[in-house]
């Protein structure tokens, strides 16, 4: 438990909507709004999904003013559900609806610029009626204002439930009057890594003592990597950076090859930066992954400067056809092995003239596999003017993370292979 | 709201984890369990998440049983957790630990035919420590049992949090008991389209009068097309599948060529299935979704029957070098245009040998874009020996959406293409 004991400020979220407590659709927003909450500094404490009823949603508000300091809603807002939420603020808070000029006045721009004629629709119009009480929180993404209520020590505000008008009235309106409460400073770090398991891992690392009254490490393992969390509760954010940079260097020294990025950056973002970096370029050659790793590569812009091309050669025939696999090296090994990977790395580089050519044969399975060869055996090879290198690997996934798995991995030979050749 | 006035029994679920409250991790425990308890006819009224506070856990414990026949818990019963949540359980149910023999036993044999050694560790070993009053469920996919326990009218489930494990004992234990609880049957199907407007969508269908006893209907928007959910209430499982089969003709007569499946089947696997049963093969060629179109493809068991090869064409030279498109096609009309793109769709045909050949060409963004050809600009075209038909389209989400947009309108203009040629 991180914040257990502290005397930080409380949060609750309260998500409401059928369409949630039904399962028809995933509630992102409570992700969302925990991470921003708790970087924020404060902590939340509950989240309660309710469905469109009332009396539950009723009770759910007025336990949550209660408890806690800050009290978020989201849902509810909408036309179409009624106003569920908004009927019950004015039950809880005790007064009624006021028309709110500046709200009607943006509907009315909203759909005159939609060309939707030059009417607000009645089902929409309601949207204008707020609650006496409420500040009115400015939606310029959507129809549904947002509220900010007061109820003795507490802070209560009401968000739409679609989920970029809720981040965009959350960043506009609850996250600075947060930002002034907390009463200190919670920071993250994600580092990623992979090519390791997570107890493997942990043994390079080794002891944590040196970084124990700096900063709380923790792995979250997933068939792609571990990603390592490090944070730290701090009395500024200078002080938190500070702490952050330690405990990522001391993860660097023990680390170093397995982490191939920090945050949000991506395994194919940093491969094309290194692509860049040297001015080289990669072709990929693609028997069970069918497409992703190209797929992956061109997720970021600006690819086409470093990703040259790509074969997506599934049979036999394609192979020899496309990149001038010797019938042979089929006939003797198999399409699924260290020759024919190798040969179809090579061959993508001498058939495009890319620098690097990466190729990937395996058994995705469910179907495929044999004693000799198992669902899941993947090679993957990796060839530039310096040499092929090749590794062999058996993922025991279902056939769609065994092609994620082998994407991965294919990604991260390359960026090895580019990284531990200075001078290429 | 579905539910708000049947009597049907009530469900709530305790969803335990620091992970999770701090946005961490993405629940998606809650959603698959609320649409299963929905589906077995008992509603959820609540769900309430909470981190790993042992007295915040408890106060949600307590009130839940006061609340509701069915109290589901996940989370918190890992040896990394500390445990907290059975300690909770102890104190709710004032009871305490007794070791069973069982767990015991299935730890022993988990952890020799893992190879880790006999010993199973010290910290896993509590495992076998459970509250005497707890019937346990055990757990064939990891360390920690589940426990059922009974308090007045309630049922308390508690389930580990690793969604694998809980799935497992909730689909053992749990749903064969709601299952004889609930008064009512829940029903529902997803009817997929794409290539409309939700908007278009409602035009095509019409009035929906004729349905409305018999289910709800709602649409689920998305970018990648409208799924339409029908939902039925009904007496028994015979009777709703009835009026879901007769809501279900009732879209399809409307709708018809915009419907490509139902519940979990995907567009790949409907283009599979036509391909297969007409003995066609198909090829790709794909500029700026970067192979995407042939990892869906390959997502498909068996695909490699249908799917004969791929090229991920991302430069100008590829384009002509590997599909043979006429240079002054390029200078004349632009990579992104109608010319190139059904020069694309014949020439992998021509080089592969396949029955239909499918091309994407466009700008997917940010960057790249012009006043004559802006960001999103696409170009799909579906070649076969009937001829060449191309699409324009213009996308206007980021990089990543329009990717995937453009994968999607693909793969949908090569079903049409089968389906509306009985004769090929």
């Amino acid at each position: 438990m991180i914040f257990g004991d502290s005397k930080a400020p409380c949060a609750e979220l309260v998500v409401i909507g059928d369409e949630v407590i039904s399962g028809l659709i995933l509630d992102r927003n409570s992700q969302y709004l925990g991470e921003r909450i708790h970087e924020l500094g404060i902590e939340v404490s509950r989240i309660t999904t309710v469905g469109d009823s009332a009396s539950i949603i009723e009770d759910c508000v007025k336990l949550a003013l209660q408890r806690s300091e800050w009290v978020i809603l989201t849902g509810g807002l909408g036309a179409t559900h009624d106003d569920i939420t908004k009927s019950v603020l004015l039950k809880v808070f005790e007064c009624g609806l006021k028309k709110d000029a500046k709200v009607a006045g943006m509907l009315e721009a909203m759909f005159q610029a939609r060309g939707r004629g030059r009417e607000v629709p009645e089902s929409v119009r309601s949207q204008c009626e707020v609650p006496e009480k409420a500040e009115i929180l400015y939606n310029e993404k959507g129809t549904a204002p947002g509220f900010k209520m007061l109820k003795g020590k507490s802070i209560l505000f009401s968000l739409p439930g679609v989920p970029l008008e809720m981040q965009y009235l959350f960043e506009k309106y609850v996250a600075p009057e947060m930002a002034g409460h907390g009463n200190k400073v919670f920071l993250h770090r994600l580092i990623k890594t992979t090519g390791l398991t997570e107890a493997d891992l942990w043994v390079k690392v080794g002891s944590l003592e040196a970084m124990q009254e700096k900063a709380t490490i923790a792995s979250l393992p997933s068939y792609l990597g571990v990603r390592i969390r490090i944070s730290v509760l701090a009395e500024s954010k200078q002080e938190g950076e500070q702490r952050l940079d330690e405990a990522e260097s001391f993860l660097a020294e023990r680390l170093s090859r397995y982490i191939y990025g920090k945050d949000e950056e991506t395994l194919e973002e940093k491969v094309g930066d290194l692509l860049r970096e040297k001015s080289l370029t990669l072709a990929t050659a693609e028997s069970c992954t069918g497409g992703l790793i190209g797929h992956r590569l061109t997720q970021i812009s600006g690819s086409s400067d470093y990703y040259k091309e790509g074969f997506v050669v599934y049979s036999n025939q394609a192979k020899m056809d496309r990149l001038g696999v010797e019938p042979r090296l089929i006939e003797e090994f198999g399409a699924v092995s260290e020759p024919v990977a190798e040969a179809m790395a090579q061959g993508v580089c001498r058939v495009t003239g890319a620098d690097i050519g990466v190729s990937v044969t395996g058994i995705a399975g469910p179907s495929g596999g044999s004693d000799l060869k198992p669902v899941g055996l993947t090679y993957i090879a990796v060839h530039d003017r310096s040499g092929t290198h090749c590794r062999k690997f058996i993922f025991t996934h279902d056939r769609v993370r065994n092609k994620e798995r082998a994407a991965q991995a294919a990604l991260n030979l390359v960026r090895l292979k580019i990284q531990e050749e200075p001078g290429a």
